[in-house]
């Protein structure tokens, strides 16, 4: 059985954790590893590093591929994006990868940013979907629903299926109902959530594309065959030019709604595995420990006489008191304070910030790079302070600015920089200054962390003010 | 009538924006201008600023005279106290002082961080209190209660005055009551809140310390005699040691228990100039304006659907959503998120950050200095970055540390800097670096502020690393 993650999303209702750039798959909202990290630890017990793969934006990539370094995960095994076209663009596209390799491959697709509880539950169903997708079934999970959620969406159970006990025919799909359809729903035993998590051959899903869909159907070939190597370093897979225009052109449809309402091939196998999307910071009530007052408090907080909080610090000290039902996450730049019942709303608050042009909403002020990071300590009308840290053995691009000079002090590890033609070898509290327009590089050549305090200074201090003219990463 | 500020406070129910070493009287609560600021430009109309005297802790001497200095106040009218020993002794010297100058001063009483709505009210009642206490009455301004309050003291009323419309025999002195009394009181019309604030003549207060605080009376004039210039530069009034040992020997009484509990010469004017002791965060409700929610909010601050919230925003967007009845308070380094009937208890919860041994409670990561400011933005194991700013025509002492060295970067600004027996001019993208046990001496040699980022490196990087040589500001 081959895996594959769908890691597209761009979720914003973790912010301040998560932002536009800085998606919740790659976040840790539950446990000390990030929402992805935990979706393939939990597969690989039944699927193999070397058969997983994984879709995702072309802006996430590199930070994905970083994250799954130490589980040995295959570069080449994740697909690019140019753009988000949800998710049945995604599901042909690796459909076509795998039946190039194995004509009866059989593939199970995962959302990247999911919690499930019972790992052991969830393995032996998706063993069960195994063998009805073997007979050329399209396989759905389906969850009892514990409320009238209106978010979700459901399938109908009807008759059981091929012989094959806890297997049934999907009777029907319905996309997220209003809430008097909802609570219906829940008071029959024969609705379940839809958990976005299908098992089928590449071969069937492909000809049910063909049947359903058949203007994406048309462009998977060509689109497939426009797949290269990028020049970033870790080796991803994107399209050319000709596929990303193509790939562009098409409808964002999402496998429910192409496939899934659609057709007679659907089977549904119910399965209580614990699971839960965390939509949003209330869903940690559902996934994390709590105190014995049901608070969640990580980070650097004092909580007295506080109730059914959920409270993150990040650095700064958080002093609580007296709080129930109210959410507290710190982060560098931005503060959410919230009551637990709106949770739902931070995301429509996101929408307010990028509407009001503030950047809290999209980016961090701390940001990871593949070689390292940064954070924005302080600035001012003429200045940026930065702390930039960077990993051992690697080296930023060898660039320009043409509005600011940059003047950086060692703090600790040992730098080597280039400044035209010039190559220093910097340890800690020695500095340098890199006149605007002069090429320069900063690399660790040392064994451990290097971590530099950068003083930008201009009139015009901006990310985009940059000419590369090398690059590791293949960001020229 | 001369007028005495009692500004001895440390404060911490305003935390995190008042600390132990930064009180509330110096802190922005309400409005534009500090709390002690508020006092004074209220008393102004009334006393003109040369009859104006205050009575600080040493600590809090320098930066008290900063914020008054706009006011033309008279840097030896302050008198800046070893340690704090309640009011009846801080009164009692004033008295001596004033009495000095003019053996029929009248004084007026005035602690340092209240709120007055109504001037022109407080301004007449001042004016009659004064005319009964050139008859050597004690006067005291009582407010009617509207709450059954336990942390005030309460005065009951009796006979008319001396024949004074509006003016009492002042029948009992009682301190904070227990609620089944307090409840009491406030079902009475003849029981006023004591606000804090006294009028009398020096000389009728000295003779009443003589009869009911004989230990106190007798050590007036020596300590008065003790009274010098002191060595920082704006020259406030402080005790020479021998003053000072005497002065730390003292009880430390209010002058309620003192005085006004024993004493038949008090009398009670009734007044009603919208006063508020601003004890708490809660308090603001009563004193700031609100928008149409009751929300109370100011700084970088989105608040959506909050109610009756007080949110105070400082740098970083704080995303407030669906609060009730909640205070939100930033500051550089600590956050406090508290249910708003709990404003009290945030004095206990400074007790508890203390007695954690964390710094938050007593200072902040930000200073202010007689010289300008600075900022705590980063710190490693082995540097710490701040931000220095360094007011026009200021200068720092020349200095030595002798387990760092410390890197200079202006950003804004001119200045002149010792090194050694070297003298710099650094402009903005100027470095420099002192090394260790190196002599140095930033000063701001523009008409602008100075802003440096200072990088301090060394494996021992404490405030009291530092060896002073000269002084602008008598701290060597």
């Amino acid at each position: 059985m081959y895996g594959v993650i769908l890691a597209g999303g761009s979720g914003t209702r973790f912010w301040p954790i998560s932002r536009e750039q800085n998606p919740k798959q790659l976040q840790k909202i539950v446990g000390p590893e990030t929402m992805i990290q935990n979706t393939v630890r939990r597969l690989l017990p039944l699927i193999p590093v070397e058969k997983l793969y994984l879709v995702t934006n072309h802006r996430q990539a590199t930070e994905t591929l970083r994250q799954l370094d130490s589980y040995g995960f295959f570069s080449d095994h994740l697909i690019a994006e140019p753009s988000s076209k949800n998710t049945a663009i995604a599901i042909g596209l690796a459909a076509k990868l795998l039946i190039a390799k194995d004509a009866d491959a059989v593939m199970g697709v995962f959302p990247a940013d999911h919690v499930v509880a019972n790992s052991e539950v969830f393995i032996k169903a998706l063993q069960k979907a195994e063998t009805l997708a073997k007979k050329n079934y399209l396989v759905t999970l389906g969850i009892s629903p514990t409320r009238p959620e209106t978010g979700f969406g459901y399938i109908k159970r009807g008759a059981e299926t091929d012989g094959v006990a806890g297997a049934y025919q999907a009777e029907r799909f319905t996309e997220k109902p209003d809430l008097p359809t909802a609570k219906q729903y829940l008071e029959h035993a024969n609705y379940f959530w839809n958990c976005g998590v299908f098992v089928w051959k590449a071969s069937t899903i492909l000809e049910e594309l063909r049947r359903y869909a058949e203007n994406i159907y048309s462009q998977l070939e060509t689109i497939a065959g426009c797949l290269r190597r990028s020049k970033e370093k870790p080796g991803y897979m994107e399209l050319n030019e000709k596929g990303g225009d193509l790939f562009s052109s098409l409808p964002g449809l999402s496998i429910d709604y192409a496939v899934m309402e659609n057709s007679s091939r659907v089977v549904i196998i119910p399965a209580e595995f614990g699971w839960n999307d965390v939509g949003a910071w209330n869903a940690l009530d559902d996934v994390s420990e709590k105190d014995s007052d049901g608070n969640i408090v990580s980070g650097n907080v004092l909580a007295q006489d506080c109730k059914n909080s959920i409270i993150r610090g990040h650095g700064r000290l958080i002093a609580a008191l007296g709080l129930k039902d109210t959410v507290v996450v710190d982060s560098p730049d931005a503060l959410l304070v919230c009551a637990k019942e709106r949770s739902q709303d931070v995301k429509k608050l996101v929408e307010v910030i990028n509407a009001d042009g503030r950047p809290e909403g999209k980016q961090f002020s701390a940001a990871e790079k593949p070689w390292g990071s940064y954070t924005v300590l302080d600035s001012g009308p003429s200045y940026l302070l930065k702390r930039i840290e960077v990993l051992p053995g690697e080296v930023l691009s060898l660039q320009s600015h043409q509005h600011r000079s940059e003047h950086w002090t060692v703090v600790s590890g040992s730098a080597q920089v280039v400044r035209g033609d010039e190559t220093f070898q910097l340890k800690a509290n020695d500095s340098i200054t890199i006149p605007e327009k002069t090429k320069h590089r900063l690399g660790n050549s040392g064994a451990d962390p290097l971590v530099i305090i950068e003083i930008q200074f201009g009139n015009r201090l901006d990310e985009n003010d940059i000419a590369r003219f090398e690059d590791r990463y293949g960001r020229c």
